[in-house]
C-alpha cells in the first residue's frame, strides 16, 4: 500500500495561521503541492486555513500528510491528514512539529505560527519565510511557494 | 505513492522492551505483520528489540510503520520505520505514542513499556497484554498475535 | 519570607490515587508531615486524595509544596499547595513530576500511580513503594511513612 | 520555613537571552528586585544570562525563584534559583514556563525569548515586552523595569 521509499523523504513542516483567507490558502495548498512533487512529507497542526490548504496541496500531488494535533481526538483533523497523531498537549504540539520536521516553511500566521518559527530558530532548523517573518533575525525569506520548497530542501 | 485511505486506518501502538530476545521479537514480527495485514497504522517507539521487530513485520506484510523516537535525530530509527519523529523529549514520548494509538498491544518489557501500558489504561485505551502484563487491573490478555490484534481492533 | 537554603533541599514526590480513602489519607498526611520534618520540598499532582493529604501533612510540618497540575488553571490545586505550577498537560504532566524529583515515594493508587513508578524506574529514579507496589521490580518496600522517607533520603 | 501565603501570590515568568550582557542583566536584575517587593514569585529558565540576574534581584528582595529546567540535572541551575525543576524537555521548557506563569515580562534576547513571547500570546497570556518586543502585535511595550512589573501585575 505505500512505497518503500518513505524513511529517505524529507519531513517538512508548513506552518501558518488557522483562520480561513482566501489568498493564504491558495500560498499554501500551491506549497503543499511542490513539496509532495519534490517528494517531501508534509507535517503541520492537522487543523484549518493554512494547515488545510498546504495538506490538501500534498495530497492533490500523491504526497503524505502528516497532522500534530492539539486535542486528543483524531476526528478533529482537516480530511487531507492521512496521519493524524492526536497528542493532547495544546500548543505545546507546536514544538512536536518544529523538532520532528527537518526544515520549516513558514506562511502568514499570527502568534501561534510565529511560536513555530521562533522555536525553530532556536534548535537550529532552517525556517523559510514565504511572505512573512522576514524581519526575524534567521528566517530566510521567500516570495513564491517554489521557491521557499527549493531553500528549504537545500539546506537539509 | 500512497494509497488515499490511509486516515481510515487505525493507529495501534506495539509497545515491548528495546533489547534482543528472539522469542519476543518473533512475537512483535508476527503481531506487527498481523496487524498490517488488517490494515492497522503501527506506531512505536522507533528504536530496537521489540520495536524493530515489530515495524519489520509490519513493512513485509506492505503496512505502514511510525516510530516517535526519544532522540533529535531520525538516523536513530529502526530500519523499518516508515516515517520518524524525532521528539527531543526522553521517554517522554512514551505518552505521546500512546495518546497517538487508539488501542496498545503490550508485549514483555521492562518499566519503560510498563508505563505505556499505565499510561494506556490511565488515558483509557484498550491494552492488550500478549504474554505479559495480565496481571494489571484493566489489561486485557492474549496468548498469541493474533489474538492479541483481533482484541484491541474489537475494543476500538 | 523564605529562608534562603531551599536549593539544598530535596525535592520528593509523593505519588498516589485521587479518590478519598480515609485510610490511605492518614498515611500520605503522615508521609508529608515526615519529609517536611525532615527538610524535604514534597512535589505532587496537586489534586486531591493522596496529593492533598501529602500536602496538608507537609504544610502542617512548615514545609514547602509543590503542585504539578494536569490543567491551565491554578485554582485546581488543593489548598495544601504552595506553588502550583498549571501544565496543562493533562496525564503527561507525571512525567514532569517525577523527572523533577530526585526521589518517589508511591502510596497505594490506580494506574495513573503506576505509571509515575513505572517511569521513575525508566529514568532510574529511588522508588520507595509504601504498603504498594512491592511486587514491581526495582522498587523498594515500605511498610510505614518514617521507613518510606527514610530509604528514599537515604537513595539520593 | 516559609510563610503560608506562597498560593496567593502571583508566579510571573520573567523571559529573556542567556548571555550575558551587563546593561540587560542590570534590567533583569532590577526587574527581579521590584517584582519580589510587589509579592510575585519569579519563574523562569534557570540558566544565565537575564535568568540569572533576574533570579539574583528577586533573591535580593526576599523572593521566591524558580527555574524550570531544560535539562535533567537540578546542578544546572544557576544559583540564584531557590526551586530548581529539571524536566529534560530542552527547549519544550519554554512551554512550561509560560503555561505556568500568570504573566510574562519579556526582555531583549533571541529566538528562544521570540519563542516564548509569541507561546505567551498564542495561550493568551498578558506579555509585557521590556525595551523589546514592541514591534510584535499583542506585547505591551514598558520602558522600566518598574513600569513592566506594573503593568504585568495590574492585568492579571
Amino acid at each position: 500500500m505505500v512505497t518503500a521509499d518513505l524513511a529517505s523523504r524529507p519531513l517538512i513542516a508548513v506552518c501558518g495561521g488557522g483562520s480561513t483567507d482566501p489568498k493564504r490558502e491558495l500560498l499554501a495548498r500551491e506549497t503543499g503541492r511542490i513539496l509532495a512533487e519534490r517528494g517531501a512529507i508534509l507535517i503541520c497542526g492537522g487543523l484549518g486555513g493554512v494547515m488545510s490548504a498546504a495538506a490538501q496541496g500534498a495530497r492533490e500531488a500523491g504526497g503524505l500528510t502528516v497532522g500534530i494535533l492539539p486535542g486528543m481526538d483524531k476526528a478533529e483533523a482537516n480530511p487531507y491528514i492521512d496521519l493524524a497523531l492526536a497528542t493532547g498537549l495544546g500548543h505545546v504540539r507546536n514544538t512536536i512539529i518544529v523538532r520532528s520536521a527537518q526544515g520549516i516553511i513558514a506562511l502568514p500566521g499570527e502568534s501561534g505560527t510565529l511560536s513555530e518559527v521562533a522555536f525553530g530558530l532556536t534548535i537550529k532548523r532552517p525556517v523559510v519565510g514565504l511572505q512573512a517573518w522576514a524581519d526575524i533575525e534567521g528566517v530566510l525569506p521567500a516570495t513564491t511557494p517554489a521557491e521557499a520548497v527549493e531553500l528549504v530542501l537545500k539546506l537539509l
